[in-house]
């Protein structure tokens, strides 16, 4: 139990190649995809995860509520954990490459899982976490995507710059965001310019990309903002723009398919 | 002190007529609209926010860090915190209805308040929490809103039925949102259905929209999952349908302009 409670730090996660992931749906989505190697559940909670636990086909290790819960890094612990195997991707372990989300200094870890989640929902081919962008194998960022984390290759430990120099490589048009653009989402859009492979580049929540970035893209776009806000939530604008090639990609059917149904709303 | 603290409690705020909005975001936002009528703000705090306070116009009343502080519900507490009337906005008080998200047992205070700010920046005319929806003027709403909650009228104390049956009356179409349902949102807009007065129908985090609220509805579309996530984040999910119908109605010249520029992504 030492050992797995060490892996709430980024450090810890990144030498052993492991992470946790809490609750039952996050469990669920890692055995689905065999990315587990162990679960911890508190003894009061093993009667309600019976089902999940039967099926597991890997250790089980029935610990006291206490133990389980000081691996959780949220406020209402859920009883159930698993031990995943980090999967240390980079920009060559992403299979296809039609529609990637590049993130650039993304601080806030509900932010970045809801990211990952959309991008899961979108269709994307992977997210790119570049800078010094949150740990996206925490506890946090993995319980906001809401099992999408072993969806989608999603890229650590690189700089922006050549997060942008392999995408491109791969064949991507780089689609920089800011507020800031002449152009918005809808008109390119509209203009057929989402229809090709596109790596999405999203800057940090308060500060968006830095100009250096922004001019090493082949395109800048703005999402529109119609009302008096001042601007989007970074995670929504995200989806924003992912959706909208998604969209396009579809309608061309050179991207992925409505799977339909599936999930609430 | 003790009066503005006791306006962390939904009840008093409804009888009082006043909630609390915390940094300086908010408060500026606040002070745009004249909808303030007291800020409080740390003695430490002064100095950083002087451009804001010598412009307010208002009372300003200097209070103890620890003071202020107890005001907040955030653990990093900004130092200030505005008094503002609650508006008790009804469906009547909605100028247009071209764009309006009625929000059905919405739980989550960051969800609602990313609700808010979402449906500010796609032009939205208004957006209603009925049923048993979190209070939209708590602090943890307000802040999520970042500002947009005096953007547009935000609708609480009212059944669902009576907020379909109001917004029908007006001459909105009632879009309900379900991941069964057998047309998607890019379909619908692609047949033109989006470009007229539009009331989106959102469900619960967790158990989506009830039956009896699904048949009530003119139309019932799903937002499209092209990948493995069982569903989207409830606060994305709104912004893309209510995207979706600020597109088309641009479009058509029938909704409200892009500002242009703006904000930050």
């Amino acid at each position: 139990m030492l050992a797995a409670r060490r892996l709430r730090r980024p450090a810890v996660r990144r030498v052993r190649g492991q992470f946790l992931v809490e609750g039952p749906q996050a469990v669920g989505a890692g055995l689905a995809v065999g990315a587990l190697s162990e679960i911890f559940v508190g003894s009061s909670a093993m009667s309600r995860y019976a089902a999940l636990l039967d099926g597991a086909g890997i250790a089980v290790r029935v610990v006291s509520d206490d133990a389980v819960a000081s691996l959780s890094e949220t406020v209402t612990p859920q009883g159930v954990v698993g031990l995943a195997r980090h999967p240390n991707h980079g920009i060559v372990d992403i299979e296809e490459s039609r529609l990637v989300a590049i993130c650039l200094d993304t601080r806030d870890p509900g932010n970045a899982g809801t990211i990952i989640r959309s991008a899961d929902a979108a269709g994307a081919d992977a997210v790119v976490f570049a800078g010094s962008s949150v740990d996206p194998f925490g506890g946090k960022v993995v319980r906001a995507s809401a099992g999408s984390i072993f969806h989608l290759p999603v890229v650590t430990d690189i700089t922006v710059d050549d997060a942008v120099r392999q995408l491109r490589d791969r064949g991507c048009r780089i689609v920089a965001t800011t507020p800031l653009a002449p152009r918005d989402l809808h008109s390119a859009a509209d203009a057929g310019e989402l229809d090709g492979p596109t790596a999405w580049l999203f800057g940090n929540e308060a500060k968006g990309l830095p100009d250096s970035t922004v001019v090493s893209a082949d395109a800048v776009l703005r999402v529109p903002v119609y009302g008096q806000a001042e601007s989007l939530n970074l995670a929504v604008a995200t989806a924003i723009c992912l959706y909208a090639s998604a969209r396009a990609q579809a309608r061309l059917g050179s991207g992925a398919k409505d799977a339909g149904g599936g999930g609430r709303l």
